[in-house]
């Protein structure tokens, strides 16, 4: 049996049976969750990793520096949804030795630009060769406890909000795939390399969210709205219905919203990954103030529906319910 | 300017450089160290991360579980060398998606049996697609302190003393070199893996010594005594002097001492890694009963020189006084 048989969440689930063996349970005290988290006092230790590969992550035409922000921005915006605030970044790389220097000074570049602009200092890592070039990053930070933001906590009753907006990374696909590779095509083909790489992690609107008090489930949408309700679900007895109407679609959709389906748009909008806004579940009484907060950070806070005692994931369309499904991005067989 | 050309330690030169724009210098207190140091409070917090690649680390006919195995052990043997506790341990698998699901579940049982016998449990981590098998990893750890044993803090007229015995990774790769392929040599090829992936990390014997406070300066021996005394030199301003006839050699290199030249042997002794014991330096009054304490342990600490003030590498050998070469592995200039 191969990889790709199983699929990514399938390798996870036997990944953790084998762990849970050397005391996960006792050490990590909230499994499947964005980061490992640990107890260390009156806060809790988060740290998360992430990596990515020259073919499966890393666009043809990306500059080093969009590289080294991305590896830097995704593995913060893990914090980002727990409401934690970053201590270090680490990066280990495996490099080709035919590399240029200037394109690994480059993503060093990036990953320092990552780290000024989120107070991260960048504190280390490793560096070997390969035939390929893959980059792992580390970045760890803490949470008060009482201010932490797990995927479990989901309570009936309570709004499903994002912050942001989104289908950024959809348009960016759908443009570059209607285009015919030509010349005049640079300003989409970097347009893209922007939309999908120049992530920006949401960690101060993760937490004012956490101060505040009002967030009961947080997960980031790494791989869509619809992973991240399906990956909350398996974690939480409740279920989650969404309104198609109420998701905060990024500004540029407009230009191409008469030219797609309603599918097409869905797609955009529900199943697509990479735009890493932060998805929580909070406290009716409390969404106007959350509203408030992030509107003074300059972030905005869409209510886009409601989690249900019924443990199922609905989405309300033109057309009536349907189930949301649970499509992303998976590694193993995309 | 490739990479190749300005070598490892020119490329971590430049990373550091760029990446103390960040406040690396303010957050990370020991940096060129093994690990990346924050103060916690009583505790230092220590991180690490090495990663390997199937094309450069990865010797043909190793098991999933040997592979799993070395990797969490090259990163706990960093936290050995600093006196820490792990806390726990997390990777990051880069996977093709033809790999057998059973491979990749072996390289999860080598991780958990090298955490469930250091009492570090392993606490998550990522899997992405790629086309070549790249792992990276992430141990974490506490140490008090007053405890920790940096690189940076050698004096003169410090023993210099290694733990365990030296030569197990060069033997193996001289009895594989010497051996044509045939079916006889399945005996050494097995032997040859077990003597390179399944290394043991130095835990209890680092947080024996730390607890003892007489050593000033610690380094694993990743990539031989050469190397590391050169890289505690960059750090320190004093000298190393090595007696190669004091140096505890494997047993197993009766077995080819006769047949090895002098400067073979040397090779073995001093230029290989992947032996991963610790090198200390101690204050020499201290150092009966720190061999004392890790004799109880079964590990045999062994003086091999002294720090000198005159800031040279020296080597004495049976032709007299020779400078210690800065020779070791270079990940792009092999």
């Amino acid at each position: 049996m191969q990889l790709r048989d199983i699929g990514e969440f399938g390798l996870i689930r036997k990944l953790f049976n084998i762990f849970s063996s050397t005391g996960e349970d006792q050490a990590n005290l909230f499994p499947f969750d964005d980061c490992a988290v640990l107890d260390i006092g009156d806060y809790y230790l988060l740290i998360t990793t992430d990596l990515i590969n020259q073919q499966t992550h890393i666009p043809d035409g990306a500059t080093g520096y969009q590289v080294g922000w991305f590896l830097t921005a995704i593995n913060l915006s893990d914090l980002a949804s727990k409401g934690a605030t970053p201590l270090g970044f680490l990066n280990s790389m495996a490099l080709p030795p035919e590399l240029d220097v200037e394109f690994v000074e480059s993503i060093a570049d990036g990953m320092a630009a990552c780290g000024r602009a989120y107070s991260c200092p960048i504190i280390g890592g490793d560096t070997k060769s390969s035939s390929d070039l893959t980059i792992s990053g580390v970045a760890f930070g803490t949470v008060l406890k009482q201010r932490f933001m797990p995927r479990m906590g989901s309570r009936s009753g309570d709004i499903i909000a994002v912050t942001g907006d989104l289908g950024r990374v959809g348009y960016a696909f759908h443009k570059i795939d209607q285009l015919a590779p030509s010349k005049d095509n640079n300003y989409y083909k970097e347009l893209f390399l922007r939309l999908v790489l120049e992530v920006k992690p949401r960690l101060l609107a993760g937490q004012m969210l956490a101060k505040l008090g009002c967030v009961h489930s947080s997960i980031d949408l790494s791989d869509g709205i619809g992973s991240a309700l399906h990956q909350l679900q398996e974690l939480n007895q409740v279920g989650y219905n969404i309104r198609l109407d109420t998701l905060p679609a990024v500004p540029m959709l407009q230009e191409i919203m008469s030219s797609i389906s309603e599918s097409e748009l869905e797609d955009i909008l529900l199943y697509t990954g990479g735009d890493y806004e932060l998805l929580v579940t909070l406290e009716p009484s409390k969404f106007k103030t959350a509203h408030t907060a992030l509107q003074l950070l300059g972030v905005p806070l869409t209510a886009i529906g409601k989690v249900t005692s019924e443990p199922q994931l609905v989405l309300h369309g033109p057309l009536g319910k349907r189930p949301l499904q649970n499509k992303g991005f998976d590694h193993f067989n995309p």
